[in-house]
């Protein structure tokens, strides 16, 4: 049976719970092509055609303006528009494949190639559980959601902002959400984004936790770059791309396409529009740092043309993810995707029907990093407690899809069928005792029991089995290991920072 | 727009409620091949291994065993062992498609090709509402089924037994399911296969219904015709299989492949062994008579190897679906996927997520008929009112999925970003006005809502809001038009032959 994954045991103190490590899952199966290269290659012109007469905008960063000007884009005000060729020229210098270092080295993770790596739900306001219900996020719920992230082997990076800690300042939170990831977890993770000071803040804390130097030369934070789609980039978000890339640092260039809203309401047109503005911002990134690591994120989806809202895990959705995974590979970039995504406002039916839509479409389109892949609730506005636990334990599923199936011998079984013959049950027969502990991906939250039995325990439904789940696992955590000094060095820097700003909250 | 379904109307009685007809999805998307074609052949050559080794049993069907000694194969006892190339050379007088028909015209279905047929769950003893909780099936309840998917524009097929109806004696009741159908249903249905003189009494009523000649040399009754596996026909199984080939009518041999119980751990060496007896039902009815329709059954899935119970919507049978459907195409014959799998005791996240696996894997797979495809609760044991509508709504996404992408002039939209430009909004652009009607598949249970106005509504889950579809489409259920001689013969056919048989319970 091929492995589906590598898994290396961290050294831990005596006594403590290390969860598994799983540095990602491993793509053994191809691709899913939705559409011929002569398809693609009109996507690409009509991208050429899109950039060349129409465009995009850069809001308030002359920076931003002034590097494409220099690269040969025709800059008019705040617009620019590029000759063909041009972007994908500049990004011929970005990786095709890189490395994100975790502060555990253990669980540092190649992005790229046949790798897919899944992390958590990102940006939403508000948190709920089955007990609490739905509520704004705090840093408390931050630093919960941190620690069952980390408890779960399926998931390998730590994310984001797994939920907004609302009960912090606007201006402050990013340093308590990036202190948290390196205090709570020792996965991989993200900085922040809503501004450029607060991402070089983020930067800074992590050249305390891994040493400047190594910071110069190695990428150990990410970055998620939403744009202002259709075609604009707030200075805000052309300003964090840059603070990144000049760092050394990964931004992920998401463009926020709406089919019907950011974007036509032909699905081709968005993934072309997708596409283009990726490209741009891929393309700053080279232009301010040659070879800094950048991920083509995609996000395309569709509003509800009824009432105006965006909806998730829809067809015409996860056909343009397929697309979007066949550009990014005849780009050469590493690709972000989607995974549990819903409009659902609870763990129920609708929730678990999106989420496996669009994250079947992330795994085949051939997605690198998979963000959004647990937890979300109701369009990115609400992280539920349950459906992490529900959407992390179908990730490992994912981990033995991937896996794809082996066809040597031993899979083929031929002593078992001599064995048992026609009639016969396979149960206890050699070939079944030889291979039966790793044969299934054995679902923790997913029940076969009889009715009887199920009964009989309480006719619990998955979201109360997940409410069970998540609290165990924070009974079970322990803090990976954090070095004092660090950690102290990493408080001071906090402290510092917090006393020279005012409190903002909005 | 590519139309991914054909569309024709009824001519109906004025003020009838008349369901939308479509006859199948179309699928205008790729298949998805995980194996490579050496590894087809791998499949190919462990299986003539298997059949000329191993064999099969045929349990107390001196005919079958004839039919094959008459072929060439090797016969000993009731087992049969088949020199190479025999069973594809007697399954080359199968039709690569074929056509059901249905007692309406317009929604006669085509099978095989790029054409993709749903239908409902199959062989629950048990049903479930939300209001009624679990319980036996009745005829009542099969009536209420079969008129919920005859009103489902998405299940083109009315299925066959959905749900026991076991208020009915065990020997009797397929008269009345083959009645419900004919009667209560215009769609294409499945006859009864639990004995050879069961399915002959479904093809006579159909005779009734179609006339004896047209019966005869088309196709109008199909029947699910699971085997026992491992490499078992029993009587009651391979005599139906005869009576219907013999019949013109049309077997579809599935068999019921659980890797860890009737099969192996490994699911290349599952697949294996259900493509070898998928090969030898397939050319029994060809025996009996060349021609005849048949159809390759795909049902590949796991046991939990702790509780012993089957697992559905696993990331295994997923994989074992895809090899499936590459093996069908590869030996020509039209293929029969399963779709809402779970093994969830109530329709929630568990259900869905389980349920969308199997059925992408279905889709993806190029499965040309999905049985099992709305309803499926608890492995097969109980058919849920609520799940046959989320179900049958996803269904609807699926019909989109399948039709794929756009690539023409009107799809690139390219007037729109020159109308909308950066920053601007599509939503009342002329591109969205002339495509939104058709743009995006509009579910009628995925609430996109926001959650005040959720909260406002009654904060329905998607399981409440299926309680009110089911019993709303009840409440608009208006009987498609029937004959009234047909009517008649057909309930004087099931009078006499009740009176000529005991009542048998078990």
């Amino acid at each position: 049976m091929t492995r589906p994954v590598r898994r290396r045991r961290a050294h831990r103190p005596a006594g403590a719970i290390s969860p598994q490590i799983i540095t990602s899952a491993r793509r053994n199966i191809p691709t899913y092509d939705l559409i011929s290269t002569e398809g693609l290659e009109q996507i690409e012109a009509r991208s050429e055609q899109l950039l060349q007469q129409i465009g995009v905008r850069f809001v308030e960063d002359p920076e931003a303006l002034s590097l494409f000007h220099e690269a040969g884009a025709e800059v008019q005000g705040d617009r620019v528009r590029f000759p063909p060729r041009l972007l994908r020229k500049a990004l011929e210098t970005a990786p095709k494949t890189f490395r994100q270092h975790a502060r555990n080295p253990e669980r540092t993770i190649d992005l790229g190639g046949k790798n897919v790596v899944f992390g958590p739900g990102y940006g939403m306001p508000f948190v709920s559980d089955l007990d609490g219900g739905r509520r704004y996020g705090t840093i408390r719920d931050f630093e919960n959601l941190t620690k069952l992230v980390y408890m779960s082997p399926w998931l390998h990076h730590s994310g984001g902002t797994t939920c907004e800690p609302t009960d912090l300042p606007v201006n402050k939170r990013h340093l308590d959400m990036v202190y948290a990831h390196l205090k709570w977890s020792d996965k991989p993770f993200m900085g922040s984004v809503t501004a450029p000071e607060r991402a070089e803040d983020s930067i800074e804390m992590a050249r305390l936790a891994f040493g400047a130097d190594f910071v110069d030369q190695n990428c150990v934070i990410m970055a998620n770059i939403n744009m202002n789609s259709p075609l604009v980039f707030d200075y805000a978000m052309s300003g964090a791309i840059r603070t990144y890339a000049a760092a050394n640092q990964c931004p992920v260039i998401v463009p926020f396409v709406l089919g019907g809203a950011t974007a036509p309401v032909s699905m081709i047109a968005a993934v072309t529009q997708a596409y283009s503005e990726v490209l741009v911002g891929c393309a700053l990134a080279q232009l301010v740092r040659p070879g800094a690591p950048v991920v083509f994120g995609n996000f395309v989806t569709t509003v509800d043309l009824k009432s105006g809202s965006p909806s998730f895990g829809t067809p015409e959705s996860a056909l343009a993810s397929y697309v979007a995974g066949q550009l990014a590979r005849r780009v050469g970039l590493p690709i972000r995707c989607s995974g549990a995504f819903t409009s659902s406002k609870v763990p129920d039916g609708q929730a678990m029907m999106e989420s496996v839509t669009a994250l079947h479409a992330a795994v085949l389109s051939g997605a690198n990093f998979v963000l959004q892949s647990a937890g979300w609730l109701e369009g990115a506005l609400t992280m539920s407690y349950e459906k992490l636990a529900m959407d992390a334990d179908y990730l490992g599923a994912m981990h033995r899809f991937l896996g794809g199936l082996s066809l040597d011998d031993e899979a083929f079984a031929m002593d078992a069928f001599a064995e048992v013959g026609p009639g016969g049950h396979f149960f206890g027969c050699g070939h079944t005792m030889r291979n039966y502990e790793t044969a299934f991906y054995d679902a923790e939250l997913s029940d076969t029991q009889s009715f009887e039995t199920w009964s009989e325990r309480g006719s619990a439904d998955s979201v109360r089995r997940a409410n069970r789940k998540w609290k165990e696992d924070l009974q079970r955590y322990e803090a990976p290991p954090l070095d004092a000094a660090i950690d102290e060095s990493l408080r001071d820097f906090m402290d510092c920072k917090k006393a020279t700003l005012p409190d903002l909250w909005h």
